[in-house]
């Protein structure tokens, strides 16, 4: 257990951290034209509504499990729907996640769990995973912008 | 001032975490051919070669600010070594790294620091910038390798 002078980050500073990092992927999927969102990609990788419907099958269920330690079957959902539906589910998951965070216990991001049943490991890195992976597919949100000619939010805008 | 159960992960658990990514993005520099790794990219970005010259020119800087509270001016590295030599700059910026982290007082991740006299933040938050800026530009650079037709190695493996 972490003693007193033991933290890089508190986990309301690191929920603060995160939604930052929501509110610019919110800004990455608003860039893309609405035709575009679920039919273009580069080097024929998933496009960039199909990574964000990924982001939302992941965000709150993962959250969700850590507080109940109940565990939804996990899949990333194959639906395409509207860009106007995907910023509706953002934001509703913006609510759900500032309404769950607080109710993990703080001793639980140390404690192992088996998330979805099937990834094993310290709550703070199966969320940390969570947030990583976010900002690893916004990156690649930034190409296939850029290959479509539009400029990307700035990264380090985050308010 | 955070306390004992405020630690969302404490400093030497985000070190191995940051180390693992570290190691994904030295595969990820590996998996480019030589000859692609300063010349290609989509959309008119910079090329790989180019984002891991600023993840170098950020990691050990940044920390041995933290850790001295001396600054030095910061410049992202324009030159294009091989890429044996980047390789070699990543390994010796492991080291460097794991050395120079354990110094950080901990109670310096929660002070407010002016990296490099022109970033002001909360020590912690500076270094997740570091962190995020190194897998965001990584993502960016799984499509340059998926363009290429090279398969990029896995994201969740990090040993």
């Amino acid at each position: 257990m972490p003693n007193a002078s033991d933290a890089f980050i508190d986990p309301a500073a690191m929920l603060a951290h995160w939604q930052g990092h929501r509110r610019l992927s919110r800004r990455v999927i608003d860039a893309f034209p609405a035709d575009k969102l679920f039919s273009y990609s580069v080097g024929d990788m998933r496009p960039f509504g199909a990574l964000a419907m990924e982001m939302l099958s992941m965000t709150v269920p993962m959250v969700r499990g850590i507080v109940n330690e109940k565990w939804d079957a996990f899949s990333t959902e194959r639906e395409s729907p509207s860009k106007q539906e995907v910023l509706r589910r953002w934001d509703e998951s913006t609510r759900q996640l500032d309404e769950l965070w607080p109710q993990i216990p703080p001793d639980r991001f140390h404690a192992t769990m088996n998330a979805f049943g099937q990834y094993e490991g310290k709550v703070n890195e199966l969320l940390l995973y969570c947030i990583d992976n976010e900002i690893h597919h916004r990156g690649q949100g930034y190409v296939y912008l850029r290959s479509l000619g539009i400029e990307p939010p700035p990264f380090y805008e985050r308010e």
